[in-house]
């Protein structure tokens, strides 16, 4: 058995069961591997940033790592941006990246890079096999390390020889045992005391979440803390996922205009931190503090991201004696279609009515779909993932890993044009693939967060040539021809009716479908 | 004045007059300074791919660093690979990347990340600027550094803070000078009487160029050399400006395949190199040597990458008395068009035939295009760019800054179809910037470069899941919707007629055109 073969098969007896790839020379060892393992799916990007994007997504619905497959330092380069929104996500990667035989990087050839450099800054656990004896043992730490808890990003890096090359291993004699993943850390009943003392002090107090703690189960302990004590709860202005709708209890998001969330903030005196860190500005503004809460607000931490969330939180109830409180809860609240002209508000309201029970929204909508959550708030159960790290070029990927994540629920990705137009590729996936989502793209022609930036920051007046770099119109982009080119049906809507129709026959048809929403 | 603005007049009076960017929020008061600036072209891209080949491909054809307006992290990663295939070029290339103010960077916000360390292994110089005072100094050592000789990658990276903040300098008291380019350094006499020696031999011997060696007036001094001692003239697979066509000296250019490389170089008795190294295969392969030339091959260095090219060969020429000689040159030759079938030779021969005096060739034909060599070398001169650093996605990029660097010469971009799906981004920018370019599709629907390499690694008889990963049909590309959802006009061919009409068309007409050539 080849060294590329006994990481496949490592792979899969260690639970990872997807490969998300783009692969090139060095990896054809890899590939025609994945051909004699049974339980090994692969999905193909037609280019990097789909392929590490998908990942995301699918580790965040599947709640376990995917694999991805890569080309060199370049093909990695290239999948930079949704490696580091799936670190900042806690998803968990396994990322293979090909590399020359380890006699031939001394030469320099054109794909020679320093690999281990271009994986490091995205990278929680970084690695180059340098013989095929150890590629299987180096894939099962891969795995443990993508495990975490949370989820860490893990790159191994596998020299063409290493792959190609026999092992010792055979079918009747597999390659090593997969690690097993380590368990959440237990409570620290020290930090739940603390946190029990706060919510009782009669000062105001915020438990601030993101990670675990804002899944349904966890939530609603939560709720029934905050029934208790009156204590608010929050999360992050991105989270890798969170479950919200009807019959869920509700939390504020951190707001990302700077005046709005402090002002949210204000009041704050005791703030418990439940796998988050205290809440601080997307961007540093002129004259703008980067913290966000006040100096006289105490701090303390409950639990870190990969603690046990929803144990922390059982056990803060019991102390509390809320375990049998009633949860705060969301009644159910589908709002009425708009008519008339089409922008973010009406669009929001064809979200909230039509939205299917357990959709999952990928949400990159940066500008235009920052006011939805109201609207949504009542709308059946549905899984909300954000642009965790920022950085633009995730929504189309993101939502593609998602729906091959969970073949059974409706994906809708709301989608900025400029944002989409990053990774516009993973539409051609999600035909090959069949996947079931609405892509929504809100198409007002510019980056228009940076017309709203460009005053933050204080630059005033911009001249043609500023302008020019933050519209993105001249010549406005054709989403229905983009969308069809790479074999997903579309349609342009440019008023409140055309949009419902559009958006409700969307979600009631299977497989994928785009809706270009001109704002 | 502003930091950021004493980095742009730092940049104009340096000579560096072109910013291709996709800036964000921490890059808002460079934009704004770039208004107040006159003599500082902007254009902008959808994707940092897109941005960072098209400074490539303009300072391939400039003779003179482009600059790049990157946001933080993200958005240098996804320029990485295109990064990675102007370092090989030699290009010079001035990246500023946006960072959070510097007193921000610590509280880890969402987009935080080591932009140094991914800087890195893509750049010959990395700083980041800590005050608003040192952006000016720091902006002139970057240019410097992107000069060389040879052409170089510098990343500036500019926290937010010293991009908005108040230096000493104003209009009437400008910052800082520009520091001077350094001249490429003089000839190696002994070099130049050590290759004398080998050319004098009776042994053959080869002189291996690339780089300015490859421009039409030092290959003529070669064609001398050539002609006066009956040596041999190569240059790499891939290089980054080779000025052929008729009229000029021919030289051999060595192939991909290491079978048919190594029997080009297997009579070589002495190797002369000229801005190159010992020629290497661009992958290993089992059972197939990494060095290309024999092991009785004598190798010496006439000139290193940086060194004055012209200068060496004119001074070998004197040595060798050939200064008189009449060079070895190419003889016009276009030939005839095609008919029937579309295929590789059809379009090469259209190639020849329509091709117009003094075009850009920008090559990431990957496989399709590796016969057009033969076809072409006795067209009209040209300049013929090619896959430095072997990062597929530089094509529709770097064809669009060498067509924005020379407005008056027609650019032909010939194009596989899996490259061309890596930054089809670039299209809109040669919408809006009125690109002079004709995209050559080459749609195969495969990356049919790893079907062969599977077989070269002897990876053999692979099942569907491995083909289904090197196959991109299903559902196959629309280059015309996708071109034309960009704005750029685009006919689909599948005969040689088809594709001679639509092809001469083209080279006839201004303006951005795609050709999707369907094989």
């Amino acid at each position: 058995m080849i060294g590329a073969e006994t990481l496949v098969r490592t792979l899969v007896a260690s639970g990872v069961d997807i490969c998300f790839t783009n692969p090139g020379t060095s990896e054809m060892h890899f590939v025609v591997a994945l051909d004699r393992v049974d339980g090994m799916k692969c999905v193909l990007g037609l280019a990097e940033g789909v392929v590490t994007g998908m990942a995301d997504g699918y580790a965040r619905m599947a709640d376990k790592p995917a694999s991805t497959l890569l080309h060199l330092g370049p093909g990695l380069g290239n999948g930079i941006a949704n490696l580091h929104n799936a670190k900042k996500a806690h998803s968990g990667i396994v990322n293979i990246v090909g590399e020359h035989a380890t006699y031939h990087v001394k030469y320099d050839a054109p794909l020679t890079a320093d690999i281990e450099g271009i994986a490091g800054p995205v990278s929680h656990w970084v690695r180059t096999s340098m013989s095929a004896e150890d590629v299987a043992k180096d894939g099962a730490e891969a795995v443990a390390a993508a495990f975490g808890p949370p989820g860490q990003i893990a790159t191994l890096i596998l020299p063409a020889n290493t792959a190609w090359s026999e092992t010792p291993w055979d079918i009747a004699n597999p390659p090593v045992q997969p690690i097993a993943p380590a368990a959440r850390p237990k409570v620290d009943q020290q930090a739940v005391l603390a946190a029990a003392k706060a919510l009782t002090s009669g000062e105001e107090t915020l438990i601030h979440m993101t990670g675990q703690a804002l899944r349904a189960e966890a939530l609603e302990v939560a709720g029934r803390i905050a029934a208790k004590t009156g204590c608010r709860l929050s999360c992050m202005t991105s989270n890798g996922r969170w479950q919200r709708g009807a019959g869920r209890t509700p939390i504020e998001r951190i707001q990302y205009p700077v005046p709005i969330a402090l002002k949210q903030l204000e009041s704050v005196r005791h703030l418990i931190l439940l796998g988050t860190k205290t809440p601080v500005a997307f961007f540093a503004y002129p004259d703008k503090p980067s913290v966000l809460i006040p100096d006289t607000c105490d701090v303390q931490t409950l639990g870190e991201i990969g603690d046990d969330h929803l144990a922390a939180l059982q056990a803060l109830a019991e102390e509390l004696d809320a375990v049998h409180t009633a949860p705060t809860v969301t009644e159910a609240n589908r709002p009425e279609l708009k008519t008339g002209a089409l922008d973010s508000e009406s669009i929001a309201c064809a979200f909230g009515h039509y939205m299917p029970e357990n959709a999952i929204v990928a949400d990159e909508s940066v500008s235009s779909g920052r006011g939805f959550m109201p609207y949504t708030l009542g709308a059946a159960p549905h899984d909300w993932l954000a642009l965790t790290g920022g950085a633009i070029g995730l929504g189309i990927p993101y939502a593609t890993g998602a729906a091959i994540a969970c073949p059974d629920r409706k994906v809708i990705n709301m989608e900025g044009d400029g944002s989409a137009m990053y990774t516009l590729q993973g539409l051609w996936t999600q035909a090959r693939e069949g996947c079931d989502v609405v892509t929504v793209i809100f198409a007002n022609r510019r980056y228009a967060i940076l017309q709203g930036e460009l005053a933050a920051v204080g630059a005033a007046n911009p001249g043609r040539k500023a302008l020019d770099m933050l519209e993105i119109g001249r010549p406005d982009l054709d989403w229905v021809a983009l969308a069809g080119g790479m074999g997903v049906q579309a349609v342009k809507v440019d008023t409140a009716d055309g949009f419902n129709d559009a958006f409700g026959r969307a979600c009631a048809e299977p497989g994928p479908h785009l809706i270009e929403a001109v704002l």
